[in-house]
């Protein structure tokens, strides 16, 4: 029985920090986590200086497997096939991961994603892309909380194609809604760069009625896909989107830095062109001839040399997301994130702890926000403890909830943490 | 004593691919080769079924310490510090690991060199960076021999600001002189685009001549050093260079699609602006905020999350590198060139194989291109064998001498089987 559920008297803060009945729910949410054994496959999920690892939305954490694989990759492949290895095998991986990421976490058939670059250098040939097919167009609209460097490309761009930006105003936090969309589509609008989930929020946006909203009014559409791929399913053929890019080092777990992937459908290839014409782009690179050729369909947009080496964690985290299906690790996702939302709720919330997330599960991505003046100063201190969340500016505390990665328990234990840290530095 | 030394008679082919003094010879230069250590370095020196790597030119052997290297890396860094890992060390990584190539290998001091992208990504970059220094002139000067790919971001760049491509026009595997590159230059020419150990043929340009004509001129110069990289001494700061890119897979041995860097002389930085203005090359990545500003120096150079795997192996062959310093290198690589050059003729001259590369070794980075139109069907059957060339338009052999991994005796022995596969073939 609960202390303070028996008198009708509301828990003191006091009293549910030492309570363990939410401790004891986290467990037994663990022990019926059909997807809990995932946990052990990583790297860390025993080690004693990690308290709770609440950033899986920033960096994922290793796969064990990923030791194994680097290891046999250096020996035998780099090392054992050498040169041979580029036409054995490593030329056509750009094509067969992206493949894998389009089967496994995008909706996206074959032959439409590759594996490249940087989701900033991703973001601007994309970009650059869709607005040739839009040549007599002026505008480009960004919504003016997407996350900086989709920003900051596009404004790049406009400014050196002598393009407008039109920015989708959103309340903070809100996400682009269909509704704030349609204010700023014109005649005028060539392409639309938006985020899927929100880097600061996670809210999630109308993927289908957007992109419907972006092909009425003419205009093509790209979709960060960052911190939507892996953890919320994508269903990039069904909404008819045109472009999409994405990172590979939050839930695709590739390690910090690792390469970058981009979509585009398959009606926009015949007529393809991005302006970074790499020779592993062109139709025939090792013809050493003249004058670039692009190769055949989704190909064209690779400009250099593939990164192997930076292919080969993300490899692994796609084996288990394929075991495991999207659909259970959104579910396990959604259960995370509202457990996490009652428990700042409850050891927080009367000290003036918002949730800059949605409420509703439906619309909210794999994690957290929360806010509060003094998280600020807080972060350091919560690091060295092995509590490890990230900052976003202004004041807010985010909690990356990796499904695969992050048992019920942890994130109790962190939430708890943070709470009892806020607590310290409001009394002292 | 030698056969056929004895009578005066020119020894016959056959007397030769019989005759263990040239094997003996080799073995010899490996017994005084005070570098010859370094070669137990690497993986698959001791792999019995590579016979001769001759390909080092075009992706490096790893070396053992970066098994070891990924390892720890994954455990202890990646999943140990995770996200806190960007603070503590990763962020910093791509000036620092810039900063040891420029200093180790380009004669370039601090802060003038970056890690990022794929080659052909940071061309397309620093030669926008460049031509916006020159904005008052239209055209690019590149030669047309050059790399495809240097060739192709440099025309797909032309196409879309409206400038002219100038072609140095060079006889085959010459490289480019300063007599060629002065007939083109004028005072439309805003950059240069050249290569300072030609791909194919390994000569060297005149790096200090070329880039005072190119300032003569009122022109930039983009010097590629993909192939001299690790291998050829550069003295960038020296010559005055510009702008230089090169990748680190060939001599600086980072693996299958590693990071390229780029170069930019300091004199340049305050006024520098690229295209693809990303996240991580901005002043304040962080503070999240509105409106790009660039980050100070060299750094602004980067676009977007740094490939922090992609930069582990290559440190381990800076640090090889440093301790061996690259005059030692510099000098293995002219003995071992030089070694190739006269086994080529002693075993194939007779059968009509000509040697595209420069006789004087001054003239000659640390590769060889061999020609002979029986080349293009022998590779495979060579390749099955353990002996590793690789092939480049139209009939050419490529043998990549790689300093600090290939033994005089491995190249005698990949050169011995290829003369016997040509005679085979000839005589089929």
């Amino acid at each position: 029985m609960r202390r303070g559920e028996n008198n009708g008297v509301v828990p003191t803060y006091t009293d549910l920090m030492n309570d363990d009945s939410r401790l004891a729910a986290a467990r037994r949410l663990d022990a019926e986590d059909p997807l809990a054994p995932y946990r052990l496959l990583f790297e860390g999920h025993d080690d004693d200086a990690i308290t709770a690892y609440l950033d899986g939305n920033s960096l994922g954490r290793p796969l064990s497997a990923t030791i194994g694989r680097l290891t046999a990759f250096v020996r035998d492949q780099w090392g054992g096939r050498l040169i041979r290895g580029w036409d054995e095998d490593w030329l056509q991986l750009p094509q067969q991961v992206g493949d894998r990421i389009g089967r496994i976490t995008l909706g996206a058939g074959p032959g439409q994603c590759v594996v490249a670059d940087s989701t900033s250098v991703l973001l601007y040939k994309v970009i650059r892309a869709a607005l040739a097919l839009r040549p007599e167009r002026s505008e480009i609209v960004i919504e003016r909380d997407n996350f900086p460097t989709d920003r900051f490309i596009v404004e790049g761009i406009a400014a050196d194609r002598g393009l407008s930006v039109r920015w989708v105003e959103a309340d903070h936090d809100a996400g682009p809604t269909p509704e704030g969309v349609s204010r700023v589509l014109s005649r005028d609008t060539a392409v639309v760069v938006l985020s899927h989930v929100a880097y600061r929020s996670a809210h999630i946006a109308d993927m289908e009625a957007i992109t419907r909203q972006v092909h009425d009014a003419g205009a093509l559409i790209v979709w960060d896909l960052s911190h939507s791929v892996g953890s919320v399913p994508v269903h990039l053929d069904a909404c008819g989107a045109d472009f999409a890019v994405g990172c590979s080092y939050k839930y695709l777990n590739g390690g910090p830095g690792a390469p970058a992937w981009a979509y585009v459908a398959q009606r926009h290839q015949t007529d393809l062109s991005q302006p970074i014409q790499g020779w592993l782009g062109s139709a025939d690179p090792f013809g050493m001839g003249s004058g670039y050729q692009p190769a055949e369909g989704i190909r064209r947009m690779v400009s250099g040399t593939p990164p192997i080496l930076g292919m080969l964690a993300l490899q692994d985290m796609l084996d288990v997301l394929e075991d495991a299906g999207m659909d259970a690790v959104r579910a396990k996702s959604v259960r995370l994130t509202s457990f996490a939302v009652d428990t700042v709720e409850e050891l927080m919330g009367s000290y003036g702890v918002t949730i800059a997330s949605p409420r509703d599960p439906d619309q909210r991505g794999s994690h957290l926000t929360i806010d509060h003046p003094e998280f600020r100063t807080m972060l350091s201190d919560l690091w060295n403890d092995g509590v490890i969340p990230d900052f976003r500016n202004p004041d807010g505390l985010r909690l990356g909830l990796s499904p695969l990665s992050t048992s019920f328990e942890e994130t109790f234990i962190g939430i708890r943490a943070i709470a009892e840290k806020l607590q310290a530095n409001l009394l002292d």
